[in-house]
């Protein structure tokens, strides 16, 4: 993703992952955290921790740690826009919907409040919540309900016909969960994120680790 | 993930998609591929794409690009484990579902044969053709099932708990959707994958882009 700005993409990452943390230790009464706490969470090291905070200009006393809510709200300033942000699903399958309702019950600033689909018995229903729409609708959907977000969870051959509605409709963002790499133009920041990649990771790393055990 | 060999961990991301894109080739009659085309798909640079067939020992005819076919066979022999990989999914919500539903129709060497929860109406059930148990039986089971890796997609405050069920019945491969990062020992490949973060990410640079416009 093209980054714009002076925070880098791996910072945003984990600025993400620390506000998680942090929102936790906070509803269990913690109000105070030392970096070398906060990276052993995250498997990470201290040093790190404490570059990512100097990089989004957080400082702190050190002596007692960081302060939990402080903290929490130095990351929502940079993380968070003021109003929610509006995200379409294209694609109301299995993982559209779990992607849809997974979001909607995090209470985070992002919302899904549209879907997409082409099949009969999802087009002009309500999908837990959601009303979906005939994809022939998109940039007028778009439009109206200032979504500035899709999430692309449809068939993976689909998915390359999606990049000029999605272009011409002024979507800024883009979260692509096919097979298919999508590639956009500059200004619209998109993330290929197909689940099948890590899988094939994970086992090709157990299957490694067995010819270990065997030839020992 | 702590590698035991010498092909980087980025590398096999990038050989599994790489597959994909073969395989989708492959489907549609075209026989041979240059690097650099294959690296314009991907979004990365052909020299990238060399390195990495370099780094599993795959070498071709450069003047007509790479023999599809071959390519797919030489990644298969490398990312592959001769049997299928048994999956193990722990928590049959929507995510859960969505997960086990979308790897057993991509036809790949891993399946998901088994799902564990602790609802009452999930226990003892079919969901969508896999037999779900009762977390209580997950080392009986995992045994008798020959299962070696577990997708988590149990709520976020439960993960912490299953670290140590996951360890004593032997799984090789963890991959953790929760929001709470886990750690395991060496030689259990764990994968921490929270979609929340992505969205988080590209929301930001989404607010960013956004604030460049106002300025201008």
């Amino acid at each position: 993703m093209a980054s714009i700005n002076s925070i880098p993409e791996k910072t945003i990452e984990r600025l993400s992952e620390y506000r998680r943390t942090l929102l936790s230790c906070h509803k269990r009464g913690i109000t105070h955290i030392f970096s070398h706490v906060l990276a052993g969470i995250h498997g990470i090291t201290a040093v790190q921790v404490r570059r990512d905070l100097m990089l989004i200009g957080f400082s702190s006393d050190t002596k007692k740690g960081y302060d939990v809510k402080t903290l929490i709200d130095f990351i929502n300033g940079i993380l968070d826009s003021e109003s929610a942000m509006n995200i379409a699903v294209i694609g109301m399958g299995h993982l559209g919907r779990a992607i849809a309702k997974y979001l909607n019950g995090k209470g985070l600033k992002l919302r899904v409040t549209a879907a997409f689909d082409i099949a009969p018995d999802k087009v002009d229903c309500d999908i837990d919540g959601i009303p979906c729409y005939h994809m022939d609708r998109f940039e007028e959907i778009v439009e109206a309900s200032d979504i500035s977000i899709v999430v692309i969870s449809s068939p993976s051959r689909v998915a390359p016909s999606l990049v000029v509605p999605i272009i011409n409709a002024g979507i800024k963002g883009v979260l692509n969960f096919t097979s298919t790499p999508l590639h956009f133009p500059q200004g619209i920041a998109a993330e290929n994120y197909d689940i099948t990649t890590i899988f094939e990771k994970v086992a090709y790393f157990v299957k490694e680790s067995d010819d270990m055990g065997d030839k020992n």
